[in-house]
């Protein structure tokens, strides 16, 4: 990566350009223009750059790299307010390379869930990178491997079924929490004492295939517990139906692994 | 807790009774007897107890506390064998108090998941007691004390309640874990790129409520996403109907939030 790459430019100031901004900084990427709608909320971003209003985009010169890091409806207007002849990224899961319409475009999609209250662990973050030239793809590597130590390139379509499994185990799996802790809020129970659990059950799945690690009384195919627990769930009827649906599915996979 | 009260014995050979007997010798406790119905299954246990099988159980001296760590199913029958004037207690998050009959007894209940392979933290390690007399609660309190910083003393229901929110939070999340897995193997990409996800998904949960961390595309109802993303789980009908189901509740329910 020459100098002139090693200089980006950010447009947004959400949780992924708050953690990309701060990363720049310790891994000697220079920051030259972060780009806001509000440029309030680019006050706890670290010093060092210019703070710009979207309206200044289209004055963007074409020697600096411009990494959209924008929600994903967002991405198509902003992307055509840049000129032709810049290096531009965006940052997206679900959001194909060519919803970019400049010649050398790139994704570079860290593959986490970013809150602004929560340190980022970038050493082993995927990334997950996509380039429509050489150039491009020279670029989009070199920062993505300045940011993390786990850089992989797919096609958009390899990223959309990431990005998919990934809702499943991030957002699906944070309503079953919230599903557990509204039940338990019911019964005047703390939620917390089951923080070890949560913890101890993700940790595990590092280490075994879910499938392997699967235990309970869906497993067991345990049908006094399983009712027990239905009609505990009467007046909880979004807890009960999940608890429903995904105990009749794993009892049916594990009935079929042993057959 | 006096001296004889610090010596237990422990039916079971599984994974609550292998890192329980590892655990009393790291904290004082004495195992005098472990019990099994398989004496194989025993030796990877601590060395320092008596290895006896079931049959001896009842031949059981009544000044030594007796913990079952047995499945479930098992513990009625087990318990029939001990001696009346024991201290008994379970270790199930299910099984009533009162599916033991001695007069001193009690429930020890280690609210997390154990694997034979896997290291437990137990400073932090919820563990929830019952105790028909105040005997029974002097020795079980003892005991989960030595065990653990967190100990909370429930009532049946109480437990029952905190178990079932466990089983969400576990088996039924670790169930998604497999969905998604699943998905991506068929897609020949490697699971392991959402282990930071996971791990952060879980980690995040422990310092806000989940309905604040709650993210994704059916948080923002986006349909758009929501609509490419059940088209790509067609030819995974356990996955569609999840999605399908859990989506349509996140919707409604932040939804609801909003008005």
């Amino acid at each position: 990566m020459n100098d002139a790459a090693m200089t980006v430019d950010l447009v947004g100031s959400g949780n992924v350009a708050y953690h990309l901004a701060h990363r720049f900084g310790s891994v000697g990427i220079k920051l030259r223009h972060v780009y806001a709608r509000d440029l309030a909320n680019l006050a706890d971003f670290p010093s060092g750059f210019t703070a710009q209003t979207f309206t200044e985009i289209s004055r963007h010169t074409a020697d600096v790299v411009v990494i959209l890091a924008v929600s994903d409806d967002a991405i198509p207007a902003i992307a055509e307010k840049i000129p032709n002849n810049c290096v531009v990224m965006h940052t997206s899961g679900s959001v194909a390379l060519n919803a970019l319409t400049q010649t050398h475009r790139a994704v570079l999609y860290p593959l986490q869930s970013f809150s602004r209250a929560r340190n980022v662990d970038w050493h082993n973050l995927p990334i997950i990178t996509e380039a429509s030239t050489d150039n491009a793809f020279n670029v989009v590597q070199s920062i993505a491997q300045h940011l993390s130590t786990r850089v992989e390139h797919f096609n958009s379509a390899q990223r959309l079924h990431l990005h998919l499994a990934a809702v499943m185990v991030n957002n699906l799996v944070n309503h079953l929490f919230g599903l557990s802790a509204g039940y338990l809020h019911s019964q005047q129970l703390p939620f917390d004492l089951l923080h070890p659990l949560i913890r101890e059950t993700a940790a595990k799945v590092g280490e075994m295939q879910p499938l392997d690690a699967q235990t309970g009384p869906a497993k067991r195919n345990d049908q006094t517990t399983i009712d027990r627990h239905l009609a505990l769930l009467q007046n909880h009827p979004d807890a009960h139906a999940v608890y429903q649906l995904l105990t009749e599915q794993i009892i049916r996979i594990h009935h079929e692994r042993q057959l």
